[in-house]
Order: C-alpha cells, then structure tokens, then sequence
C-alpha cells in the first residue's frame, strides 16, 4: 500500500453502527467477521433508502463477487462503528464499493471493498442495475 | 424445576453442532443467543431432511412463536455440541419442540423448547402443517 | 398470558437498536435468534455504560442462567429495533431483566426477560453484584 | 487472476463446517459474511487442536491483519462446507492462510486468503509465532 489510506473526508456517505455484544470475541475485540457484516448492512441499507432496492419482492438483486478487508485498529463493544461508503467503480450490472470503518474520534478501524454483481432473481443471471440504484449510486463516485 | 432433567436417552434425534470461532464471547465460552441458533439449526434441518420442508418456494413455513432456554454448562469453541430434539405437542398448525443440549461426554449444556406456527408463506396466516411435516414429526412426540 | 402485555411506558430505559443485514433469515424478516442479541445487547451496554461493569478485567461477570422470548411481531432490515430494559428482580448475586422490543411506531414485536447470575471470573462460583451495577440497577426495578 | 484455480487437491487439511439455520440470507444461500467466519473456524480450530494454542490463557494471540474472499458458487443451509486450509506464508509473528471452500461434491464455493500477526496477549505488539504453532503450521506450507 503506497497511497496514504482515505480519511473520514473521502467518503460522502455515512451511516452509524452500534456494535453489539457478541460482535466481541474471546480476545476483547469485535470479531474481524463482523466488519464484512457492517460492510453488507451501509451498502445494503443505502441501495434499500435511497435507491429503492426491493430486497423482498424486487426482479434484481445484488450478490458479492469478492470483498476485502484491512484491519487498521481494534475497537469493541459498546462502542459504535462509523461507516462511511464511496464507490469505486460503477459497471452495468456490477458496482466496487469502498467502505471506511472509523471510531467515534474519527480514527481508522478498517478499509474494504466489496463487488456486488446485479443478478435475476430468479435465474442468478447478470442483470442491469435497476435505474434507481443507479441514479443513487452516482453521487456516491470517487473522482 | 421440580421434575428431574432429561438425558440424552430422552431424545430420539439428534444432530452434531460443531462449534465456531466467533461463538465464543469475551467471557471465552459460547454466547447464550447461540444456543439458539443450535434450536433452530436441530429442528429447520430436521424438517428439510426428514419432513421436506421446502423453504425456498413451500407454501408454508415455520416461524417461532415463542423460546426458552435454561443454561445448565458452558462448553467452548472448538468443542462440538450434541443437539437432541423430541416433540413435546404435535398441534393442527403449531409444534412445540424440546431441546437438549449436551457435550461429547454426555454433560448437559442447556435444555430448552421452541414453539413453531406454521403459515402461509405470503399472507403470514397460521396453516395446517404439511403432511410430510407431520409424518416425520410423529416418531419424536414424547409420551 | 391472562395480563395485558406491557406497552413502552412500562419500560425505564431504552436503547435503539439498528438491525443488520444479515439478521434477515430466508423468510425476509430478523431471525428469532437476534432478538437474544438485542436482549444481550441492551443488558450489557447499561451495564457497562451506567454502571461501571468492566468486562475486559472485572473480578465480577454475568452469565446468563435462562431466559425466554415471546414474539409478537416481525420486522425486516433496514428498520430499527427499540429495545426497552426493566428490572423485574434485584437479588444478591442474580437479576432478572424484562425486555421489551419495539418498532419506530411502537408497536411491539417481543417480550422477553433474562436472568443474569453474576459470578467470579476464575472460579465462575456466584459472587455478590458489584455495587456500582446495583446502584445503576434499582431505578431500572419495577414497583 | 490468471493462474487456474486450486482444487481440494491442493489443500492439505480439510475440515467439515455444517452450515446453520442463519446463515441463510433473505436471497436463500449463506451469506457472504459468514464465509468469513468459516475461515476463521477452519484456522483456529487447527491451531488449538495441532499447534495447541491455548485462546483462553497463552500469552501469544492471532490477530487477523488482512483478509479476502472471492465467492465462485452459493450454497444453503443445512448442506454441509467442506473447508481446506493451506499455508501460503510463514513469517516470523505472521502467517498467510489459504482457503478453499468446497462442497460435498467438490464444487469449489470460495476461494480466499486471512493473514493472522500473532501479538502479545496484553501489549497487543507482533511477538514470535509459538513453537507448537510453528512446527503444526511447517507441514501446511504450498511449494
């Protein structure tokens, strides 16, 4: 990793999550396993909010390809997690999101990604994003 | 509690859990709320495998109503649990399920119960239980 | 049940409780199991957070000795779970809490209680509660 | 990724992960976040029981520094992941796994990667791997 790691500003969309006490394992610590899960609830609950993403009924749905994650700093519960969301990469059925997992202090826990590819529902094909998490999406593009 | 606990001799099915990393908590052994998860593992693959339930696309699915649990033991992760199951009512659209949690040595972890409603899968109104449903729970009914 | 079930006035002290993705079960509502976590989770936050309980280093720790959950209603990821905490027993060396869940419209999705038997850390034998828990504890217990 | 993927020939040591009730989505299939946690059952496991790392009082602890997953086929609870683990580095405090995530018919699910820096219990700074790890480790190293 030669690039300096992205700060709190280079992400424009947040969303808290508290942590919960069995996110905390033997060691004190939450769990690495949990912050793949605060990744899948920022991104999903933004496509859900703002994109209008219909996980119960709707014909598309995202499913990960791959995700990644570094670990930068312990945190544990009750201490909440801030999670900022940007996007990498934008395609036509698929979409790289890059999260940031922070502390209250603004100090880095975590830097991921995660590739949703868009699928029928029914047949897991590669679909085309629905035009509402598109256009939701777009603001969320890095430079 | 006035009635001595059951033993696994009490218990006509029974499943091997293997424990998980993150199931232990801070305090080093598994966290109660995964002792349910155990509950729900023992029966939904129980009613799957022995009943054919269908829970991707059968019309009707069980959804609990109401649990318990009393924590006898600890065990830690990388033990396996040993997870006993018997019926203790066989309703028209409800079952109440006994459960029994014990240790490769036969200690017992916890002893609980589950109360499973059946409904229809898009109205979420209570269903008479499938017939194979019905039929593979018989032979767990305690007398 | 003959007692009318208890509405979020019954409940002193709150805690909002955001679901996560992954508490969805197949049947696209939160599975019985996290409703546990959110008891767990709104016990242990006041714990730690009013009354001073250390759970890295403390002498003294809660385990859980039963605990039970009727469930009212289902809610679904996104939506955020309110989690009220009473105290139904103040002993010397256990509580039992009174959990009720709620939804943003307060309507209530499950009523549960836990007992927590508070114990030495090494030799896991009951010890007396620690008097900072139970002074945060007694404006919690119910006339 | 121009190199061919492995099959369950190239990982040494396999262990079997029933699958839970939860860990099923709303989608149907396990969850991507949960495939992290079977990796980290898969190592730890193989460390208390070969290389007898003691998670409860040993003054040497893995932390995960780094992980990854490429997700290639779903599954569904209650079938069973068959977990193979392999060394790709063995460093003086740390340790690249790789993990193959098969199921029962040798359908590759999962292929992915989890680097553990083995600190001091206490300081939480790199500290040398233990000789019990070490030697369980040697024999898992890929060519």
């Amino acid at each position: 990793m030669t690039s300096p790691a992205p700060s709190r500003d280079d992400y424009p969309h947040f969303r808290t999550i508290p942590t919960r006490w069995k996110d905390n394992d033997i060691y004190g610590h939450v769990n690495n396993v949990e912050y793949y899960s605060y990744f899948d609830t920022v991104i999903n609950a933004y496509l859900i909010e703002q994109g209008g993403l219909d996980i119960h009924r709707g014909e598309t749905i995202g499913v990960c390809a791959e995700s990644h994650c570094q670990f930068l700093a312990a945190i544990a519960f009750p201490a909440p997690v801030e999670a900022g969301l940007r996007v990498g990469h934008l395609g036509n059925s698929s979409v790289r999101y890059e999260i940031g997992l922070f502390d209250s202090d603004g100090g880095q826990l975590a830097e991921g990604w995660f590739v949703h590819v868009f699928v029928d529902r029914e047949s897991r094909r590669p679909a085309v994003l629905p035009e509402t998490v598109r256009a939701a999406l777009e603001p969320l593009v890095t430079a």
